[in-house]
């Protein structure tokens, strides 16, 4: 007999699907806030490219926030591949992260607009941070109830943790280089990122970033 | 022989793939309207501080919309996880339901800019009233068309209609509330909203939000 | 052995996919243009009724994209149910329906800051013949180079036709309803759109709505 | 034993629905540009045609960059369906595409703004070459690791990459062209995207075009 959202894995399916669509959304707006210079202001090929120059900083932390999306779909989408059913506790906790997701335009912007205050920087950590939060209490919930695949040994489960654990160490790093310089703090943050997006195969760095 | 739109399973994954395309961009538009503070108010890190926590409001709506938004897409899966196919006519229905979605955006801002005033309240509730209203209607003329799922009993169908009438006649008496205050009103719905999320297993609970 | 792009059935999946999301989009930003009404201006409840009451313009024209979106998207559905394969021709084709699609938030906008004037009516009516254009073009191309189903007798075919030729008739009229009054001509064309997504089962509406 | 985000098809599904909900928003953001005039400045249907006009230019660039989307959209999708499997590292080069695929929307509106300066016409183009660079990385990656599908002969695997070479050069020579007009440049383009978006099966544009 038939009853509504018992765990399934219909469910998971559906949780992907909005996923994918939040993340393409995040992905597109944080680019919306690189805007094009009003037109009154240039007379000169050489004003057009001073203006576009100036959105320097938006492109850093277009580049930022986009690396930040990837690593975090990435980061949701290893933890579905090992997830083989969803209930609704589990899907409420996936769009908790969904929320966080959807508010990273925010603090990039906030980022970009306020690049050289601590505070800027410490919202967008913290954004970061509960991004990291949400990632492990669904992981740690899909566990407990059971929802992992089946063929699962205790390495595989407990490295999606330290995978977490890792990569919020090190953006507590960068936020607390913000003490030194906001600037410092961004920089450290986007090497990060880098790493983890072109994840090198050098034994170092792969034991790093877990 | 082949007939354009006929009932069938396909229109029902169609209708999937839009709404969750819907939900997706609903989730994010709500964030759009917690703006980052204009640069020139801005002069040191107490000022940001500050006027981040001026946001506090919208913070509040936007939580409260991602709840209700999350809600929602769990009430219109728990009812297309129990209709076996669709027709035009239904998908109209459901498109309905997400008109309704599109316009939340709408009242949360609303509700944001004058959390004071019974009007937003009125209308924000208006808002919840109608998605209740074509859900409720979509699953009557599921039923009654014969589309629900074969192995469902009737005790399965009487409990969609008792979930939406329960969550419709909270969310009443919290709109009546702002006869008392507004903010009253909104604290109301917020935390009937949260108690929806977790989905807490304690029989009271349980019998209350069914 | 594999070659790009050749008429398949992948290819029309991701249409379907690109098409939903499109749709998806066009939804929600129809909505964007009902603004809340500035804080400033409002200092009392009666202020903010008014306010939304004046906002009755906007919500009609809201209606009416949403009604107009819900049918081409029928109508593009009812046509990928009937094709069994998809080229690089048809897919470009199916994005130029798109490309209509994606200006309809343009006209709607339009309309609904100028709805007493006679061009925003045409122009409004002009998006909807292109709609019409496009999908007629689609399945033009589809039925002569073989891509229907193949278990399609000719009389469905010609019906796929009939059913645009014979809204495009109405709506034709409609616009031609601008030459009295460019309100009627939203009116009607109100109505229009209401008769096609309630499709109600009287002999006389089927016969003209085909 | 499963582990995290190995070489799958799963990974692949991933990255279409990502792409198609990125270029679904693209799509449509490259609309949101055509802004409606100011009420106020309209006085008579004569002013409103004559605003209408006025937005030819941004017409035109929307027309150019739907092309643009659409013909990258297309190269993608001969892309995914010439592999059968990807891992963590192609998918980042997919996103690097959409992250370019995303700017586009600003390269466009740059363009709509500054149609009399190279300097746009250049940033335009650059944003072309990147998404010309991206899909070649991610072609040479899938390619040199062993993802593409079993049954594909080296003549193909060469033509994927000659089409986005000969691709660019075309838009090399319409960047060009700015050195006599930015205006011929930006008509240079839209000719070439229309010859792709038509793909005429002449021999002689065949052979240019690839």
């Amino acid at each position: 007999m038939k009853r509504p959202l018992e765990p399934s894995q219909t469910g998971l399916h559906r949780v992907v699907g909005l996923t994918d669509g939040v993340f393409a959304i995040a992905l597109t707006l944080i680019v919306l806030e690189i805007r094009v210079p009003a037109h009154e202001a240039i007379r000169s090929e050489h004003d057009l490219l001073a203006a576009i120059a100036a959105l320097a900083p938006r492109f850093l932390t277009y580049a930022l926030s986009f690396l930040t999306l990837t690593i975090f779909w990435f980061g949701q989408q290893a933890q579905h591949g090992l997830i083989a059913r969803s209930d609704r506790r589990l899907a409420t906790l996936n769009l908790c992260f969904l929320a966080f997701i959807a508010l990273l335009p925010f603090s990039t912007d906030l980022l970009a607009d306020f690049l050289e205050f601590r505070t800027a920087v410490l919202v967008y950590w913290l954004n970061l941070l509960m991004l990291g939060v949400t990632l492990s209490a669904s992981w740690h919930y899909a566990d407990k109830s059971g929802f992992a695949a089946e063929d699962l040994d205790a390495e595989t489960k407990r490295m999606v943790y330290l995978r977490i654990v890792k990569a919020q160490v090190l953006w507590a790093v960068g936020a607390a280089l913000c003490l030194i310089s906001p600037l410092l703090s961004v920089g450290f943050m986007l090497v990060v990122q880098l790493v983890y997006a072109i994840s090198p195969r050098a034994a170092l760095v792969r034991k790093i970033i877990g």
